[in-house]
């Protein structure tokens, strides 16, 4: 009887097509939680630091941070996706919505939308779109991600296998601003940079140059922040004896420290609109140090807008190894062992007008 | 003159019986102090993360964890009652009152109720009845607990021998819900778990799972929250040459992170009623990872209530040492050293109505 | 095109006498800023610690402790300032002003104020000012601090020297008190300690009796919750090679921890209100455990104040030495390695009026 009241995830079989998961339990988000992010991310960006600042942008207050959103949103979904996965194969199709204030609440359901067994019948990919919703059902962020998860039985029988159709990147049109927004007061002195939308090329790479090294308290607080239970994080006395010997750090974190990274090169790029995609291409763990390298992918107007802009960014974190170089990306065999991260995103920058 | 103005803690003959002592400072509690306990201990109880889902079971708001409050109101305590405390001996008669809420103010006072030489005349046992009240002067939590202290002179005259009847646990006919409550509306989907009060069996066990490793940098934050200064906790330097060789986690941080744990099979168990008592069976380090079980050990209907019933709850925490199986509760000889903690408490949950 | 988007730094060249610099981002403070530090300090002043403490004496609410604001403000000027910085080399002329709250926004601004060529060429001596400023425009603090800066090009000109006029300690006199406080209603038995103003005499030594252990985790939490980026700081594998061989822990950090270890014999000397000086003496990292020793260099009274005085005192920091027989000023030869901090302040302490 006991075994039966606690969660040990969700195994391959226990996913339905067009299943719409409730993820537990809802979350406050505070003025608490945005101090967190700062001690254990170090992030600068001058929207997400003061209400003033964002206040003259039209937001009511300074929001919190995109990536703490995600977090959050993130961490809900883990009991019932994730907690058996193998690995966390990708993101894509990810766009922000409505601004996150302290006081919002956040709740998150996932719908499933693509299943297909392995070849070796042990374990399958299981598709789903996440979304994180506030207490008036404004969603905040939507995204889909995939896990490779254990079968329970290798003998139980496959469903039918369906992919979703994702796209390579979210399309510049459908990119949106949360309502209201003005970035024509933009004050570039105060967020510590003067480069604006017009002053990045496509083909351009930026060595953030900075390095931060991760501790075991840090990326364990991190998630146990977002309430993100997935054990590998946790349990240095089960993963001594798991597959790298010890704790893996959630792949988020250091999403967040390449971000907090780049703002020395990226200052104004100061509202994330859109993952288009991600892979956590190598495990980080505690002791290494994260570099990260931009490189700008795309650049687009928004529609009717003359005041912001958005650049498609590739964010490469990488571990022990300085950016000098832009190290990381080979283009055929294996990927340099010092890369951990290859994170594709859309943001919002303010124009000169 | 200097030596004069520091603390360093009472000695066994600098209590009185029937004493009362004030502790210093007040504290105000905010969603900073809410978001750190999280991040400390990764909870995932519904009640104390949304404020919505609180407000609907008749909270002002999410109030924060009763073991959060507990600790801030034992941190108040220490430098007047345990700085000199060779151990920690027991806890008793705990009640939780008024619940509490980001911007709150918590006083903590003590009355010593018992005093008792040891046999060699070194030390004594002092047991004091601590209470923590709001800037109402409502009471938030009450408990009984002893401490083994050290004598400054051994040679000095053992006070008359008075011990406190204490109770084996509170009794169910004494547990109180704060006023206003209405369980009915509870939300088993938002809480993660379909397990109400019927659901639970007496002499049920339950494995919570998951485990949990303890850093440095996490107990010694998670007792400077509290304004906890017990010296142990935080002198590597000192300690390397004490008892163990090394810092000891304090023994209430272990409490949370087994409460946290248990939420994987209790996560409905949302609010504490009382701590009938408490035992740190053995000291907890750096690197420890902690497990937990619970069992079931009563269970108790509220007069007049049908929303909500109580369920009484051994809590047992282990390290280095999964739950299943249940074990570290030999019946004789020495306990278990894997054994931390054995944590026998009530808590509210919701009925079927 | 991408290093110039990246701040690498100002060199000596780069500074020119009476420059005004604006320093990036602004910051809102919270009750999060104020809990993460309790958390990594566990500071017990009854000022900081409670709303109603604070109201009684005419604060607004709880205010920010004044080290959090200092380190705020420094955090900010670290990139324009100090990220070339051979070394901190002091500070002097600090003086606190408008109280801190939790909603307030900081902005700093620095001047430079002095200008010394080294006699190698290859560095300089800068002087600037350094002013935090709230959302009104009124002044939370203002202190002269100097730094040996690399120069790019050991060739390049020399600016005429010069060196401002600073005071060895701020002046009795000069000492403001916010307005509208008030403490004849000071409440020294919530604040912890019976010792007021004239309960202390000049030439006086305390020995604040405990020690705190540094873990990486938390000097690095710290340094970043103040958004301060020096990069020795953070990035293990580069200070592997650098000049100690790891991460070097912000003084700040050691000065905080100083601060709260001297509420154990100095729990009246709420605010701080000027500091005259400072030195790091030897670097501190992780796993240095930290004492502290005061001396009382000053006692001044308030003009038309009977309720408050100030106290000036030398706070001494060591490691891994305790610090009875108050170890580490030897007048002469190299000062000791146990020593880490000599700092000269100023402070508030009630009367007995």
């Amino acid at each position: 009887m006991a075994a039966s009241k606690t969660t040990s995830g969700r195994c391959f079989e226990d996913f339905r097509l067009g299943e719409e998961i409730r993820h537990a339990p809802p979350r406050t988000v505070t003025v608490g939680d945005a101090a967190l992010y700062l001690a254990l991310t170090g992030s600068r960006f001058a929207l997400t630091s003061a209400d003033g600042f964002a206040r003259a942008l039209g937001f009511a207050r300074a929001p919190l941070d995109d990536l703490l959103v995600f977090h959050i949103v993130f961490g809900r979904t883990v009991p019932d996706i994730s907690l058996n996965a193998v690995a966390n194969l990708g993101y894509a199709a990810g766009r922000f919505g409505a601004p996150v204030y302290p006081g919002d609440t956040l709740t998150a359901r996932s719908r499933v939308i693509g299943l297909k067994e392995s070849s070796n019948r042990e374990t399958g990919v299981v598709y789903v779109r996440s979304t994180g919703t506030n207490q008036d059902g404004a969603e905040v962020v939507d995204y889909v991600r995939w896990v490779l998860v254990r079968k329970r039985d290798a003998a139980a029988p496959a469903p039918a296998v369906t992919l979703p159709e994702l796209p390579a990147a979210v399309a510049a049109g459908e990119l949106t601003l949360p309502t209201g927004l003005d970035f024509s007061r933009y004050d570039t002195a105060a967020a510590g940079s003067p480069y604006c939308w017009e002053d990045y090329a496509v083909g351009e790479r930026i060595d953030h140059v900075d390095g931060m090294t991760i501790e075991e308290a840090c990326h364990m607080s991190a998630a146990r922040l977002y309430q993100n239970n997935a054990r590998v994080h946790f349990n240095e006395h089960a993963e001594r004896s798991g597959r790298f010997g010890r704790r893996i750090v959630y792949g988020g974190h250091v999403i967040s420290l390449a971000r907090a990274l780049s703002a020395n090169g990226l200052a104004n790029a100061c509202r994330i609109a859109a993952i288009n995609g991600g892979r956590h291409v190598n495990p980080s763990f505690a002791g290494d140090t994260v570099y990260a390298w931009s490189e700008l992918l795309d650049k687009a107007e928004l529609p009717e807008r003359r005041d912001v802009g958005a650049l498609r960014l590739r964010l490469v974190a990488l571990k022990d190894r300085p950016a000098a170089g832009f190290p990381g990306l080979g283009a055929e065999g294996k990927p340099d062992p010092s890369l951990l991260l290859d994170f594709d995103y859309w943001v919002l920058m303010p124009r000169r007008g």
